[in-house]
């Protein structure tokens, strides 16, 4: 196998065509057929590991040297890296989706208009999406398998710094759709320059959806240029709230959790909202474990009175930056409400619609606060860290959706497809329904 | 009841931030609550009957000035105009919304992930929702019976030719909010100008949906400005296929009903699509019962040579400006194709992604047809007029939306709607399964 044969289309335009026509054809795929190519998939990656690992170590010297001239993150070379143990589970992953139920042809709702005219609405692939990802090459596979299972043409942007990879990857998935003759092998295409995407978007009457995973930045220069839905996988500025009627030891392990488990991710909290109520020990003694683990505390001044008596703890002043930023990192934002109407409307006006949880036993104010939060995901005595396609059993994870419309938090294969309406007659038209001749019947079909 | 009461709040940032904090509110409130407001506002109309009359009144007599002037059409004043028969239909209209089923607070799906850690993803209002609509005054009735049904916060713009009507109307509307203390009354609001609606385009991180209801230019307009979500209701150009195995009986009275039912509105046929072997003769018949209905017919070349023995058919030639024109007019394009696929390919082409279709005997290629083609309406055998939330059976229209994803097509209740997901729990933290201490279960809980 030649990279040299690995031809990306130069023209936009033509490539855009190409995946628009595949996407038609993707549209009336026995899902048997898209099986049998991610299980093809899953052994040429299983055959080619070597060919990849040879690709991925261009990436890796390219990225180390931009590194050495402080170019390039060190975290961002690790993320870059494959291993043998990675590849397989590329491999793998293709195979767990090609064991989903099918996403398309499912009836969402059937009505007899009348007898012999029959109307149902259906899920369908959505058509062709854009989806920009970062870094990480294995994105690439996860995300071409989903694009795939649900029918869609995928044309993929990742980082240029996993070009080579991202190059021989998207070769061996072309490769095995030779398997079936007549499968759209433009199904799945890449861009590789910031100017790809810029014209793609400007093309966007084309596209159906773009995903943009990264930087609220990217996704903001995207919706900015798009004249098309955008599916933003952006910020994350979760809030807990201690409520006064807060059982202690679930407040422990909720704000522990929701904070340490793993600060650097979307779901992680970044400020916590205390009722004045709540125990100013309990408090302390909560701030003072995130202290040990090296949390910097950033505090409004009613906490910093609350707290004084607390000579251990180290608090900063928070300013009003700190309830609108995003850490991701070992530093917390601790504000006292007087009121949970005052902490909703803090988390409302600061927040950023990703996930927000509430510590009380008060049954009553846990269900107001879950519908008047207006977030993706609103929780009841439990971390914020539940945010998750895997954790909550979606079966795949297409990312995390800050979009209030088609797909909210954390979003499975259900984000790719949408629906149209097949309606069945023998020659209607509406007229005899206009006169009065027929009356519509509307009635259910069972299904 | 005077006028000067009525103050529209001038600040456009200000109007957002109450309409936001109406949503927070309505997002709690029970169905009951909402639907008698809706009845509320069902008296108060036909209470106020002679004074939506009266500011009516002031509407026409400036739209007859601007008419004479030549700057507005007499179809646009004809629509302005209320009587009392339309009053009685927005109140009837209001109660009927009230018996709708509660759109919010469905259970869609449910997860035990594991014991005492229970996931629903249950709908849920928008939030703001920015409806921009034509010159009817009785559309503002409607939209806002549907925000406040789905519990949304509504900005309105209407036509300013109607500013008088639809000023009493939202007065009307916030009078009836006053039934229930507690009711945000900043639930409806309004706008009057351009220049407001571009203000809030601007500020659209704190809109969560727009809806504008008119032109394509309108829509189009809003989608370039925008950051959200736009649900656009714009271009209908819908075709019908008649295919070489299509029954001549189910053929004419298709393509007659698709086209002559009514002309001017988006779900009528504007491209007929015929296969190379349907019957000359019958399309010569249903050519001229169009010709005769004052159908002005272009054609394609192929077209053109196949009619050439009918002299009394008056045929025009098509250009290619015809496959992508709305005429919404007595115009009709017609072209021959080879195949099935030739028609497919146009229609996704040229088409609008509307409605559109086939008219065959043959099950497995309507079937592939209907797949194939990439439109919200996909219908076999049946008039693309049947292309409307009421013949669907829907119980209230929002618009029809051109959208892909979201709401497709016609759009009920549920294109108001999005959904969120509530996790309860006990004070559990996801370490213990990153541990794998604890195993997710995720078991479907019954519902």
């Amino acid at each position: 196998m030649s990279l040299k044969k690995s031809k990306i289309p130069k023209d936009i335009k033509n490539q855009l065509f190409e995946a628009r026509k595949s996407s038609h054809i993707l549209a009336n795929l026995d899902v048997s057929i898209k099986n049998q190519i991610l299980y093809e998939i899953s052994t040429k990656i299983k055959e080619n590991a070597s060919l990849i690992l040879e690709e991925n170590a261009k990436d890796i010297s390219d990225a180390k040297r931009l590194y050495e001239k402080g170019e390039l993150s060190l975290s961002l070379c690790d993320r870059l890296l494959l291993n043998e143990s990675k590849i397989e589970q590329m491999a793998i992953y293709c195979e767990n989706v090609a064991e989903l139920p099918n996403p398309t042809g499912n009836i969402l709702d059937a009505t007899c208009l009348d007898v012999g005219l029959d109307l149902y609405k259906v899920t369908c692939p959505i058509g062709v999406i854009l989806m920009i990802f970062e870094s990480r090459p294995d994105a690439l596979i996860q995300i071409s398998a989903l694009g795939l299972k649900s029918g869609n043409s995928v044309i993929l942007k990742g980082g240029k710094e996993a070009s080579h990879s991202n190059r021989i990857l998207v070769k061996i998935i072309r490769e095995a759709f030779v398997l079936k003759n007549d499968f759209p092998k433009n199904s799945i295409s890449l861009v590789e320059t910031r100017v790809e995407v810029d014209e793609l978007v400007k093309l966007s009457a084309d596209l159906d959806l773009i995903i943009p995973r990264g930087s609220n930045q990217l996704v903001q220069h995207i919706q900015r240029k798009s004249l098309i839905p955008v599916l933003g996988h952006a910020d994350g500025i979760c809030h807990v709230f201690l409520d006064h009627a807060a059982d202690e030891i679930k407040s422990k392990s909720v704000v522990l959790d929701s904070k340490l488990n793993y600060p650097a991710v979307c779901n992680s909290l970044e400020t916590l909202l205390v009722h004045q109520n709540y125990s100013n020990k309990w408090l302390a003694y909560i701030l003072l474990k995130m202290q040990d683990s090296g949390v910097e505390i950033r505090v409004c001044n009613e906490t910093k009175k609350r707290l004084k008596t607390y000579k251990s703890l180290i608090l900063k002043n928070a300013v009003n930056e700190d309830w609108k930023t995003e850490y991701v990192d070992l530093i917390i934002s601790v504000k006292s409400v007087d009121s949970a109407e005052e902490a909703v409307m803090h988390i409302n006006h600061f927040g950023s619609k990703h996930t927000d949880s509430i510590v009380t036993e008060n049954k009553e104010l846990a269900e107001w606060f879950l519908n008047s939060v207006d977030s993706a995901g609103v929780f009841w005595n439990a971390s914020t860290r539940f945010a998750d396609g895997f954790r909550y059993g979606l079966g795949a994870e297409v990312g995390v959706s800050n979009a209030k419309i088609h797909a909210r938090g954390p979003v499975g294969l259900e984000g790719l497809i949408t629906y149209k309406y097949k309606l069945y007659g023998n020659g209607q038209g509406v007229e005899e329904y206009d006169d009065g001749k027929r009356q519509f019947i509307h009635k259910k079909i069972n299904f």
